[in-house]
Protein backbone atom coordinates (compact mmCIF):
# COMPACT_ATOMS: atom_id res chain seq x y z
CA UNK A 1 0.00 0.00 0.00
CA UNK A 2 1.09 3.74 -0.98
CA UNK A 3 -0.41 6.74 1.14
CA UNK A 4 -1.98 9.00 -1.35
CA UNK A 5 -0.19 12.08 -1.42
CA UNK A 6 -1.38 14.73 0.78
CA UNK A 7 -0.95 18.38 -0.11
CA UNK A 8 1.84 18.88 2.75
CA UNK A 9 4.92 19.59 1.70
CA UNK A 10 7.14 17.40 2.17
CA UNK A 11 10.32 19.70 1.49
CA UNK A 12 11.56 21.42 4.71
CA UNK A 13 12.63 24.12 3.99
CA UNK A 14 13.02 26.90 6.17
CA UNK A 15 9.73 29.00 6.83
CA UNK A 16 9.93 32.45 4.69
CA UNK A 17 11.52 35.78 7.00
CA UNK A 18 8.21 37.37 7.20
CA UNK A 19 6.65 33.84 8.61
CA UNK A 20 9.47 33.34 10.87
CA UNK A 21 8.96 36.83 12.15
CA UNK A 22 5.57 35.81 13.04
CA UNK A 23 6.49 32.74 14.44
CA UNK A 24 8.80 34.35 16.41
CA UNK A 25 6.90 37.12 17.50
CA UNK A 26 3.76 34.40 18.72
CA UNK A 27 5.90 32.71 21.18
CA UNK A 28 6.86 36.05 22.82
CA UNK A 29 3.86 37.78 23.00
CA UNK A 30 2.14 34.26 24.48
CA UNK A 31 1.25 35.26 28.12
CA UNK A 32 -0.45 33.18 31.00
CA UNK A 33 -3.83 35.29 31.55
CA UNK A 34 -5.77 35.96 34.32
CA UNK A 35 -8.10 38.70 33.03
CA UNK A 36 -10.90 37.79 31.14
CA UNK A 37 -13.86 39.46 29.61
CA UNK A 38 -16.81 36.98 31.04
CA UNK A 39 -19.08 38.55 28.11
CA UNK A 40 -17.57 37.09 25.31
CA UNK A 41 -17.52 33.50 24.20
CA UNK A 42 -15.16 31.25 22.57
CA UNK A 43 -17.01 30.15 19.14
CA UNK A 44 -17.07 26.67 17.95
CA UNK A 45 -14.49 26.94 15.46
CA UNK A 46 -11.82 28.82 17.15
CA UNK A 47 -12.06 25.98 20.05
CA UNK A 48 -11.68 23.63 17.12
CA UNK A 49 -8.62 25.25 15.92
CA UNK A 50 -7.32 25.50 19.27
CA UNK A 51 -7.80 21.80 20.09
CA UNK A 52 -6.85 20.23 16.56
CA UNK A 53 -3.13 22.29 16.87
CA UNK A 54 -3.03 20.32 20.48
CA UNK A 55 -3.33 16.75 18.81
CA UNK A 56 -0.50 17.93 16.67
CA UNK A 57 1.87 17.37 19.44
CA UNK A 58 4.74 15.01 19.53
CA UNK A 59 3.76 12.29 21.20
CA UNK A 60 6.14 9.34 22.06
CA UNK A 61 5.59 6.22 20.30
CA UNK A 62 2.66 8.13 18.94
CA UNK A 63 0.75 7.46 21.53
CA UNK A 64 -1.20 10.58 21.68
CA UNK A 65 -2.15 9.89 25.37
CA UNK A 66 -3.40 13.41 25.62
CA UNK A 67 -7.19 13.59 26.40
CA UNK A 68 -9.26 17.19 26.65
CA UNK A 69 -12.23 17.34 28.74
CA UNK A 70 -14.15 20.91 28.15
CA UNK A 71 -15.50 22.59 31.24
CA UNK A 72 -18.52 25.12 31.03
CA UNK A 73 -20.95 24.00 33.73
CA UNK A 74 -20.76 27.19 36.26
CA UNK A 75 -21.30 25.17 39.43
CA UNK A 76 -18.18 22.93 38.69
CA UNK A 77 -15.94 25.65 38.30
CA UNK A 78 -17.04 27.26 41.17
CA UNK A 79 -16.37 23.99 43.22
CA UNK A 80 -12.80 23.71 41.30
CA UNK A 81 -12.38 27.12 42.47
CA UNK A 82 -13.12 26.49 45.92
CA UNK A 83 -10.09 24.04 45.78
CA UNK A 84 -8.04 26.99 44.22
CA UNK A 85 -8.86 29.46 46.94
CA UNK A 86 -8.12 26.39 49.84
CA UNK A 87 -4.34 25.88 48.22
CA UNK A 88 -3.75 29.39 47.40
CA UNK A 89 -4.50 30.36 51.66
CA UNK A 90 -2.13 27.11 52.46
CA UNK A 91 0.84 28.29 49.65
CA UNK A 92 0.67 31.90 51.45
CA UNK A 93 1.68 30.76 54.41
CA UNK A 94 5.36 30.02 52.92
CA UNK A 95 5.75 33.48 51.92
CA UNK A 96 6.06 35.92 55.12
CA UNK A 97 5.93 39.85 55.84
CA UNK A 98 5.78 42.11 52.48
CA UNK A 99 6.37 39.55 50.47
CA UNK A 100 3.12 37.41 51.81
CA UNK A 101 1.16 40.31 51.24
CA UNK A 102 2.41 40.88 47.86
CA UNK A 103 1.43 37.28 46.88
CA UNK A 104 -2.01 37.63 48.26
CA UNK A 105 -2.61 40.41 46.39
CA UNK A 106 -1.69 38.75 42.54
CA UNK A 107 -4.95 37.53 40.53
CA UNK A 108 -3.75 34.29 39.69
CA UNK A 109 -6.88 32.95 38.37
CA UNK A 110 -9.74 33.14 35.96
CA UNK A 111 -11.89 30.09 36.44
CA UNK A 112 -15.16 31.61 36.39
CA UNK A 113 -14.93 34.39 34.57
CA UNK A 114 -13.24 32.63 31.71
CA UNK A 115 -15.22 31.73 28.55
CA UNK A 116 -14.25 28.12 29.42
CA UNK A 117 -12.03 25.30 31.13
CA UNK A 118 -10.09 22.55 29.73
CA UNK A 119 -8.82 20.02 31.91
CA UNK A 120 -5.77 18.22 30.10
CA UNK A 121 -5.31 14.56 31.23
CA UNK A 122 -2.84 11.94 30.58
CA UNK A 123 -3.96 8.46 29.99
CA UNK A 124 -0.82 6.09 31.09
CA UNK A 125 -2.89 2.68 31.00
CA UNK A 126 -0.90 -0.17 29.68
CA UNK A 127 -3.03 -1.10 26.69
CA UNK A 128 -2.67 -4.30 24.61
CA UNK A 129 0.61 -3.92 23.56
CA UNK A 130 4.05 -1.71 25.30
CA UNK A 131 4.11 1.80 24.15
CA UNK A 132 7.09 2.26 22.13
CA UNK A 133 9.62 4.43 23.79
CA UNK A 134 8.48 4.31 27.16
CA UNK A 135 10.73 1.30 28.52
CA UNK A 136 13.38 3.60 29.94
CA UNK A 137 11.28 6.73 30.84
CA UNK A 138 7.46 6.23 31.13
CA UNK A 139 7.44 9.78 32.20
CA UNK A 140 7.23 10.56 28.30
CA UNK A 141 3.38 9.91 28.36
CA UNK A 142 3.00 13.00 30.27
CA UNK A 143 5.68 14.97 28.54
CA UNK A 144 3.65 14.79 25.57
CA UNK A 145 0.65 15.97 27.27
CA UNK A 146 2.28 19.41 28.03
CA UNK A 147 3.51 19.56 24.48
CA UNK A 148 -0.26 19.59 23.85
CA UNK A 149 -0.45 21.90 26.39
CA UNK A 150 2.05 24.46 24.67
CA UNK A 151 0.82 24.04 21.03
CA UNK A 152 -2.42 24.76 22.62
CA UNK A 153 -1.43 28.43 24.33
CA UNK A 154 0.66 29.25 21.05
CA UNK A 155 -2.66 28.60 18.93
CA UNK A 156 -4.60 30.43 21.18
CA UNK A 157 -2.54 33.29 21.05
CA UNK A 158 -2.83 33.73 17.24
CA UNK A 159 -6.64 33.75 17.37
CA UNK A 160 -6.77 36.32 20.55
CA UNK A 161 -7.54 33.82 23.11
CA UNK A 162 -6.15 33.85 26.60
CA UNK A 163 -4.95 30.92 28.05
CA UNK A 164 -4.18 30.86 31.93
CA UNK A 165 -2.95 27.43 33.75
CA UNK A 166 -3.75 27.22 37.47
CA UNK A 167 -1.29 24.60 39.03
CA UNK A 168 -2.55 25.58 42.49
CA UNK A 169 -5.16 22.88 42.64
CA UNK A 170 -5.19 19.34 44.05
CA UNK A 171 -4.92 16.78 41.16
CA UNK A 172 -6.98 14.44 43.64
CA UNK A 173 -9.74 17.29 43.08
CA UNK A 174 -9.70 17.28 39.38
CA UNK A 175 -9.77 13.35 39.07
CA UNK A 176 -13.33 13.11 41.51
CA UNK A 177 -14.53 16.30 39.54
CA UNK A 178 -13.66 14.68 36.27
CA UNK A 179 -14.37 10.97 37.43
CA UNK A 180 -11.33 10.39 36.11
CA UNK A 181 -10.46 6.33 36.00
CA UNK A 182 -7.46 4.83 37.30
CA UNK A 183 -4.06 5.31 35.18
CA UNK A 184 -5.89 8.89 33.97
CA UNK A 185 -4.34 11.72 35.68
CA UNK A 186 -4.47 15.08 35.01
CA UNK A 187 -1.77 17.16 33.58
CA UNK A 188 -3.23 20.84 33.44
CA UNK A 189 -6.07 23.04 34.01
CA UNK A 190 -6.41 25.90 31.82
CA UNK A 191 -8.62 28.65 31.38
CA UNK A 192 -9.79 30.09 28.04
CA UNK A 193 -11.33 33.08 27.11
CA UNK A 194 -10.74 36.77 25.45
CA UNK A 195 -8.74 38.77 28.33
CA UNK A 196 -9.71 41.95 29.44
CA UNK A 197 -6.13 42.80 30.69
CA UNK A 198 -3.01 41.91 29.08
CA UNK A 199 0.27 42.93 30.57
CA UNK A 200 3.38 43.91 28.48
CA UNK A 201 5.25 40.84 29.97
CA UNK A 202 4.96 38.30 32.37
CA UNK A 203 2.74 39.37 35.02
CA UNK A 204 5.18 37.91 37.93
CA UNK A 205 7.79 39.84 36.43
CA UNK A 206 5.37 43.19 35.83
CA UNK A 207 4.07 42.77 39.11
CA UNK A 208 7.40 42.97 40.37
CA UNK A 209 7.23 39.61 42.18
CA UNK A 210 10.15 37.71 40.34
CA UNK A 211 12.34 39.02 37.39
CA UNK A 212 13.62 36.80 33.56
CA UNK A 213 16.74 35.95 33.85
CA UNK A 214 19.65 36.28 31.07
CA UNK A 215 19.31 33.38 28.53
CA UNK A 216 23.32 32.73 28.84
CA UNK A 217 22.39 31.87 31.94
CA UNK A 218 20.32 28.85 31.23
CA UNK A 219 22.76 27.19 28.31
CA UNK A 220 25.58 25.47 29.36
CA UNK A 221 28.00 23.37 27.19
CA UNK A 222 28.73 19.63 27.20
CA UNK A 223 28.52 19.83 30.87
CA UNK A 224 26.57 21.05 34.35
CA UNK A 225 28.77 23.77 35.41
CA UNK A 226 28.65 26.22 38.15
CA UNK A 227 31.52 29.26 37.47
CA UNK A 228 28.79 31.39 35.63
CA UNK A 229 27.83 31.32 32.07
CA UNK A 230 29.52 30.02 29.65
CA UNK A 231 29.86 32.94 26.65
CA UNK A 232 28.31 31.07 24.39
CA UNK A 233 26.05 33.43 23.55
CA UNK A 234 25.37 36.95 24.58
CA UNK A 235 23.58 38.02 27.29
CA UNK A 236 20.12 39.21 27.16
CA UNK A 237 19.04 41.47 29.97
CA UNK A 238 16.27 41.94 31.24
CA UNK A 239 14.04 44.84 31.69
CA UNK A 240 14.29 46.87 35.08
CA UNK A 241 11.76 45.66 37.77
CA UNK A 242 8.83 48.29 38.32
CA UNK A 243 4.91 48.94 38.65
CA UNK A 244 2.50 47.12 36.44
CA UNK A 245 1.91 47.82 33.01
CA UNK A 246 -1.13 46.52 31.31
CA UNK A 247 -3.67 47.54 29.10
CA UNK A 248 -7.80 47.49 29.49
CA UNK A 249 -9.04 45.99 26.31
CA UNK B 1 9.36 52.77 39.08
CA UNK B 2 7.38 52.53 35.84
CA UNK B 3 9.08 49.83 33.11
CA UNK B 4 9.92 51.58 30.42
CA UNK B 5 8.03 50.89 27.37
CA UNK B 6 8.61 48.37 25.07
CA UNK B 7 7.97 47.93 21.09
CA UNK B 8 5.81 45.04 21.74
CA UNK B 9 2.43 45.41 21.20
CA UNK B 10 0.29 45.66 23.94
CA UNK B 11 -2.81 44.45 22.44
CA UNK B 12 -4.07 40.95 22.62
CA UNK B 13 -5.84 40.57 19.12
CA UNK B 14 -5.79 37.88 16.87
CA UNK B 15 -2.81 37.85 14.68
CA UNK B 16 -3.77 38.35 11.16
CA UNK B 17 -5.16 35.51 8.85
CA UNK B 18 -1.46 34.99 6.66
CA UNK B 19 0.38 35.16 10.10
CA UNK B 20 -2.12 32.49 11.68
CA UNK B 21 -2.06 30.65 8.27
CA UNK B 22 1.73 29.94 9.02
CA UNK B 23 1.44 29.17 12.40
CA UNK B 24 -0.98 26.16 12.13
CA UNK B 25 1.27 25.36 9.32
CA UNK B 26 4.32 25.22 11.56
CA UNK B 27 2.38 23.44 14.05
CA UNK B 28 1.57 21.03 11.67
CA UNK B 29 5.08 20.54 10.14
CA UNK B 30 6.91 20.04 13.17
CA UNK B 31 8.08 16.11 12.96
CA UNK B 32 10.22 14.49 14.77
CA UNK B 33 13.45 13.50 12.89
CA UNK B 34 15.73 10.84 12.72
CA UNK B 35 17.67 11.64 9.25
CA UNK B 36 20.06 13.80 9.83
CA UNK B 37 22.55 15.46 7.23
CA UNK B 38 26.13 14.79 9.27
CA UNK B 39 28.01 17.82 6.87
CA UNK B 40 25.27 20.22 7.60
CA UNK B 41 26.07 21.99 11.14
CA UNK B 42 23.83 24.76 12.84
CA UNK B 43 24.66 27.94 13.05
CA UNK B 44 25.34 30.22 16.47
CA UNK B 45 22.66 33.12 14.91
CA UNK B 46 19.62 29.63 14.31
CA UNK B 47 20.97 27.98 17.90
CA UNK B 48 20.52 31.38 19.44
CA UNK B 49 17.24 32.12 18.21
CA UNK B 50 15.90 28.28 18.99
CA UNK B 51 16.78 28.76 22.62
CA UNK B 52 15.18 31.72 22.89
CA UNK B 53 11.83 30.59 21.73
CA UNK B 54 12.92 27.90 24.16
CA UNK B 55 13.34 30.35 27.14
CA UNK B 56 9.80 32.21 26.49
CA UNK B 57 8.31 29.27 27.43
CA UNK B 58 5.87 29.59 30.31
CA UNK B 59 7.24 29.02 33.72
CA UNK B 60 5.08 27.81 36.79
CA UNK B 61 6.01 31.11 39.18
CA UNK B 62 8.21 32.81 36.29
CA UNK B 63 10.90 30.00 38.02
CA UNK B 64 12.39 29.20 34.60
CA UNK B 65 13.30 25.90 35.38
CA UNK B 66 14.83 24.96 32.16
CA UNK B 67 18.70 24.45 31.36
CA UNK B 68 20.21 23.61 28.31
CA UNK B 69 23.19 21.89 27.70
CA UNK B 70 25.09 21.70 24.29
CA UNK B 71 26.53 18.70 23.19
CA UNK B 72 28.63 18.13 20.28
CA UNK B 73 31.45 15.91 21.55
CA UNK B 74 31.51 13.02 19.93
CA UNK B 75 32.96 10.68 22.24
CA UNK B 76 29.93 11.67 24.66
CA UNK B 77 27.34 11.02 22.26
CA UNK B 78 28.78 7.84 21.08
CA UNK B 79 28.55 6.44 24.87
CA UNK B 80 24.92 8.02 25.36
CA UNK B 81 24.29 6.11 22.06
CA UNK B 82 25.60 3.11 23.59
CA UNK B 83 22.77 3.81 26.20
CA UNK B 84 20.39 4.17 23.70
CA UNK B 85 21.30 0.53 21.64
CA UNK B 86 21.39 -0.87 25.21
CA UNK B 87 17.63 0.26 26.29
CA UNK B 88 16.48 -0.39 22.45
CA UNK B 89 17.54 -4.17 22.92
CA UNK B 90 15.45 -4.22 26.01
CA UNK B 91 12.51 -2.77 24.53
CA UNK B 92 12.44 -4.74 21.96
CA UNK B 93 11.92 -7.49 24.39
CA UNK B 94 8.56 -6.19 24.48
CA UNK B 95 6.97 -7.30 21.38
CA UNK B 96 7.16 -9.99 19.41
CA UNK B 97 7.10 -11.75 15.74
CA UNK B 98 6.47 -9.30 13.05
CA UNK B 99 6.27 -6.73 15.28
CA UNK B 100 9.45 -7.09 16.87
CA UNK B 101 11.09 -7.17 13.30
CA UNK B 102 8.79 -3.82 12.43
CA UNK B 103 10.21 -2.00 15.67
CA UNK B 104 13.82 -3.49 14.94
CA UNK B 105 13.44 -1.89 11.88
CA UNK B 106 12.70 1.48 12.39
CA UNK B 107 15.19 4.23 13.17
CA UNK B 108 14.90 5.82 16.21
CA UNK B 109 17.52 8.30 16.93
CA UNK B 110 20.22 10.57 14.89
CA UNK B 111 22.54 11.07 18.20
CA UNK B 112 25.68 11.09 16.11
CA UNK B 113 24.60 12.37 12.99
CA UNK B 114 23.16 15.41 14.15
CA UNK B 115 24.91 18.38 14.11
CA UNK B 116 24.59 18.55 17.52
CA UNK B 117 22.30 17.09 20.81
CA UNK B 118 20.83 19.12 23.80
CA UNK B 119 20.09 17.90 27.18
CA UNK B 120 17.30 20.03 28.74
CA UNK B 121 17.31 19.55 32.17
CA UNK B 122 14.68 21.12 35.00
CA UNK B 123 16.34 22.64 38.26
CA UNK B 124 14.05 21.39 41.36
CA UNK B 125 16.16 22.07 44.13
CA UNK B 126 14.88 24.13 46.95
CA UNK B 127 15.83 27.95 47.14
CA UNK B 128 15.48 30.68 49.46
CA UNK B 129 12.13 31.24 48.88
CA UNK B 130 9.07 28.90 47.72
CA UNK B 131 7.95 29.03 43.95
CA UNK B 132 4.57 30.39 43.77
CA UNK B 133 3.14 27.76 42.26
CA UNK B 134 4.35 24.53 43.37
CA UNK B 135 2.39 23.41 46.55
CA UNK B 136 -0.30 21.57 45.33
CA UNK B 137 1.82 20.16 42.05
CA UNK B 138 5.26 20.08 42.34
CA UNK B 139 5.42 18.82 38.65
CA UNK B 140 4.57 21.68 37.37
CA UNK B 141 8.46 22.50 37.24
CA UNK B 142 8.92 19.74 35.02
CA UNK B 143 6.12 20.75 32.70
CA UNK B 144 7.30 24.10 31.97
CA UNK B 145 10.55 22.50 31.24
CA UNK B 146 8.39 20.54 28.62
CA UNK B 147 6.86 23.65 27.36
CA UNK B 148 10.37 24.95 26.42
CA UNK B 149 10.87 21.88 24.43
CA UNK B 150 7.87 22.55 22.83
CA UNK B 151 8.80 25.66 21.94
CA UNK B 152 12.26 24.61 20.93
CA UNK B 153 10.89 22.56 18.25
CA UNK B 154 8.65 24.36 16.70
CA UNK B 155 11.17 27.24 15.96
CA UNK B 156 13.40 24.78 15.15
CA UNK B 157 10.68 23.74 12.13
CA UNK B 158 10.34 27.45 11.37
CA UNK B 159 14.49 27.35 10.87
CA UNK B 160 14.69 24.23 8.86
CA UNK B 161 16.31 22.46 11.58
CA UNK B 162 14.67 18.90 12.35
CA UNK B 163 14.54 18.19 15.86
CA UNK B 164 14.15 14.55 17.51
CA UNK B 165 13.41 13.78 20.81
CA UNK B 166 15.58 10.21 22.37
CA UNK B 167 13.38 8.64 25.21
CA UNK B 168 15.16 5.31 24.60
CA UNK B 169 17.79 6.61 27.03
CA UNK B 170 18.30 5.79 30.95
CA UNK B 171 17.86 8.85 32.85
CA UNK B 172 20.58 8.11 35.92
CA UNK B 173 23.12 7.52 32.25
CA UNK B 174 22.09 11.40 31.36
CA UNK B 175 22.54 12.49 34.78
CA UNK B 176 26.04 11.18 35.04
CA UNK B 177 27.40 12.09 32.13
CA UNK B 178 26.37 15.88 32.42
CA UNK B 179 26.78 15.78 36.05
CA UNK B 180 23.81 16.79 37.01
CA UNK B 181 23.58 17.86 41.09
CA UNK B 182 20.94 16.22 43.08
CA UNK B 183 17.62 17.80 42.01
CA UNK B 184 18.79 18.77 38.80
CA UNK B 185 16.88 16.14 36.44
CA UNK B 186 17.13 15.47 32.62
CA UNK B 187 13.92 15.99 30.89
CA UNK B 188 14.42 15.25 27.66
CA UNK B 189 17.71 14.39 24.88
CA UNK B 190 17.40 16.15 21.26
CA UNK B 191 18.89 15.35 18.22
CA UNK B 192 18.74 18.82 16.48
CA UNK B 193 20.34 19.42 12.84
CA UNK B 194 19.50 19.91 9.04
CA UNK B 195 17.67 16.45 8.03
CA UNK B 196 18.28 14.62 5.42
CA UNK B 197 14.93 12.34 5.02
CA UNK B 198 11.70 14.24 6.08
CA UNK B 199 8.51 11.79 6.01
CA UNK B 200 4.81 13.57 5.01
CA UNK B 201 3.18 12.60 8.59
CA UNK B 202 4.69 11.12 11.85
CA UNK B 203 6.98 8.63 10.89
CA UNK B 204 5.57 5.90 13.09
CA UNK B 205 2.28 6.42 10.93
CA UNK B 206 4.09 6.56 7.36
CA UNK B 207 5.77 3.20 8.76
CA UNK B 208 2.65 1.24 9.46
CA UNK B 209 3.47 1.32 13.26
CA UNK B 210 0.56 3.16 14.11
CA UNK B 211 -2.33 5.51 13.46
CA UNK B 212 -3.06 9.26 14.49
CA UNK B 213 -6.43 9.38 16.15
CA UNK B 214 -9.33 11.50 15.21
CA UNK B 215 -9.32 14.89 17.28
CA UNK B 216 -13.36 14.37 18.65
CA UNK B 217 -11.72 10.71 19.85
CA UNK B 218 -9.57 12.93 22.72
CA UNK B 219 -12.28 16.22 23.00
CA UNK B 220 -14.29 15.29 26.26
CA UNK B 221 -17.44 17.34 27.70
CA UNK B 222 -17.76 17.79 31.52
CA UNK B 223 -16.45 14.60 32.15
CA UNK B 224 -14.57 11.70 31.44
CA UNK B 225 -17.05 9.50 29.42
CA UNK B 226 -16.58 5.66 27.99
CA UNK B 227 -19.65 5.46 25.62
CA UNK B 228 -17.40 7.07 22.42
CA UNK B 229 -16.83 10.56 20.95
CA UNK B 230 -19.17 13.56 22.28
CA UNK B 231 -19.95 15.12 19.02
CA UNK B 232 -18.64 18.18 19.99
CA UNK B 233 -15.99 18.33 16.89
CA UNK B 234 -16.08 16.58 13.76
CA UNK B 235 -14.60 13.53 12.97
CA UNK B 236 -10.93 13.71 11.58
CA UNK B 237 -10.08 11.04 9.96
CA UNK B 238 -6.66 9.54 9.67
CA UNK B 239 -5.33 8.78 6.23
CA UNK B 240 -4.63 4.70 5.76
CA UNK B 241 -1.69 2.96 6.46
CA UNK B 242 0.59 2.24 4.09
CA UNK B 243 4.25 2.46 2.58
CA UNK B 244 6.78 5.16 4.10
CA UNK B 245 7.28 8.13 1.91
CA UNK B 246 9.61 10.28 2.32
CA UNK B 247 11.98 12.53 0.53
CA UNK B 248 14.95 12.56 0.44
CA UNK B 249 16.58 16.15 0.79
Amino acid sequence: MVLPPREQDLSFEAFPEQARAWIYELIAQRRDVRHFDPARDVGPDALRRVLGAAHCAPSVGLSQPWRFIIVRDLARRVRIRENFLAWHAREAERFSGPRREQYLALKLEGITEAALNICVAVDVRAGDEAILGTTAQPEALRASAVCAVQNLWLAARAEGLGVGWVSILEPAVLRKEFALPEGVDPVAYLCIGYPSRVYRGPMLEQEGWKLRVALDAVVYEEKWHTEGPTGLLDAQVSPPPGAPESTPI
